[in-house]
């Protein structure tokens, strides 16, 4: 007889492998629409606040668009000129994309969400303009109905995480495409419109129950039942806290901008799957280890990754020129038709 | 020798007054654009959130539009159907304006201003949503350039205060228009991305000198020197608190929404004028009474009759029936004529 414990075997992901593949396939997509003479394309990034993290962040995204072919334009502003730095970059032949460091502005989300709205839909990289997250919401995946040429973009962290989950299979591809998340309960901490809302409904609408948690509380997010409902439906579970839906889930997404918190390790059931997105540490690491069956520490070079594939649907989806082949044409269609 | 003291002159100024004059005019100009077959216009006004104080001032809306001929549809709804009700509004051509009250998510701003952006152009007769916003910061009266038949519209409470102002005459009709306020120092207590800041730069770009307040601090809002700037200029004030900048002031404007905060009478320059824009009262009344020269304690029915007034002006900015002759043309361009 074995006394021997059985030995613990959580997986530890790193962002680095799952980045890898997007980038391998952004560059590839990216050759397949591009013409010979086409220049390198360039991301304009708008930094305007002080925040040395987000500088160091905008560095590391540098560095990634240059071993990948891309160019990355660092561009420090005060915040005051942000708006019109914006519209001039809008206007510039020579920007394919546009990428803003948010906060910018202390106490002032809706000043933000100003700004957001600013950058021109056709170089939303991130998939914050209005447009872009109705389409989102409501599961619409084209900007030109009935033709479907152009792709409408996801933002870029919440779907870092949905390529994560569908890396570590979760997202199961023995389901069908639009289905791959059934049966699934996943708690999602962070309620943000940048990034916990769109990820909750993005994961319900794939037909996850997701339980969406911030400090008001908690919400059910699901597909709803019976004929498809136009967006997915929104429950306030009035009472509900951490403590019940930890114990519930499969898997556990935690993206709250805080040094201080800490996903409560006893409450997650053995074997969950355990995603951190905040830029601080929100699992006990070593703690979590002896929990989960997979823990992905970061994703923040995914959704650098995810920022390059955005920039070359933005680049797919403008008029092609005048004398494009109907093959070439083709070809640019099939790249995109996985979704 | 009198020995008597000169009589405190404060003069206080109730928005019912204000705002009598503006349903006058937008009664007048619904009845030069409106054609003998045209129906009432109608106003939905959506409420998703359980505040006593927004319901009533629903109430009260309605009773205002009813009584100059115009329809309010006040529609309950729960928040999270809210979207698609607006949805179903802007396709709707039995709806001519939606109205929504704000705010409907405890700690989420930017799930409000999500569905301020939901609001059909056409039909956002509160001003809120980015194109307006953006025409509004930068100075831009209309929404078809160079065509120039369509008026771009202002958020709802700070062109309220902008007619109030006008009415107080501290807008100088000896000035040429878009300089009236020229010489005017003036303070907004509130910093909002509906209220505050959209009046601080309403009221730089007309001229004053405007200190912009809130919890993290003082800005300055000005036209800025020299050829005039695409929009307003905005500066920091380090440092700078509120006890700095009431002592310049010639008018102070309060909208906090706090029963708590009051302005300190104390500071106040003697003859000052006054107005609050909270729900609360801002101002200590009868202390104010003794100190400034106008005060205005409320400004709730003018905003309500500028929500008239930009309905008006959206059912003016739709292409006119075929067959309209060239003569109701141009009255329609010319009852638009003042701006």
């Amino acid at each position: 007889m074995a006394t021997q414990e059985v030995p613990k075997t959580c997986k530890v992901i790193l962002s680095d492998t799952i980045a890898k593949k997007l980038l391998a396939e952004a560059r590839e997509t990216l050759a397949a629409i591009q013409g010979p003479n086409d220049s390198k394309p360039t991301l304009a990034a708008f930094l305007a606040n002080d925040d040395p993290a987000a500088l160091q962040y905008a560095e590391w995204s540098k560095k990634t668009c240059e071993e990948n072919g891309f160019n990355f334009d660092l561009r420090k502003v005060d915040k005051e000129l942000l708006e019109e730095a914006i519209v001039a970059a809008n206007q510039d032949d020579a920007v394919d994309g546009i990428l803003v460091y948010y906060p910018i502005w202390r106490n002032n989300q809706q000043q933000d969400r100003y700004i957001q709205e600013t950058v021109a839909l056709h170089k939303d990289v991130e998939g914050l303009c209005h447009t872009h997250l109705f389409n989102m919401y409501h599961n619409i995946r084209f900007l030109d109905p009935p033709h479907n040429a152009k792709k409408s973009i996801l933002p870029c962290t919440p779907l870092a995480i949905v390529k994560t989950l569908e890396h570590l299979q979760i997202y199961n591809p023995i389901l069908a495409s639009g289905n791959r998340l059934f049966g699934k309960t996943i708690t999602v901490i962070n309620r943000s419109e940048v990034n916990g809302r769109p990820l909750a409904a993005l994961l319900a609408n794939d037909g996850a129950t997701v339980y969406s948690v911030d400090i008001t509380g908690v919400q059910l997010f699901t597909r709803g039942s019976g004929i498809r409902a136009p967006r997915h439906q929104v429950h306030d579970k009035e009472g509900w806290e951490l403590k019940d839906v930890l114990p519930l889930s499969d898997v556990v997404i935690a993206g709250v901008p805080s040094e201080q918190f800490k996903v409560p390790t006893e409450l997650l059931r053995e074997g969950a799957v355990c995603i951190n997105f905040s830029s601080h540490r929100n699992f006990d690491g070593p703690a979590v280890k002896e929990k989960a069956s997979i823990y992905v520490p970061s994703t923040g070079k995914v959704t650098i990754a995810v920022l390059l594939r955005n920039l070359v649907r933005l680049i797919a989806n403008r008029p092609r020129p005048e004398g494009t082949s109907d093959a070439a044409e083709k070809t640019r269609n099939e790249v995109f038709q996985d979704g």
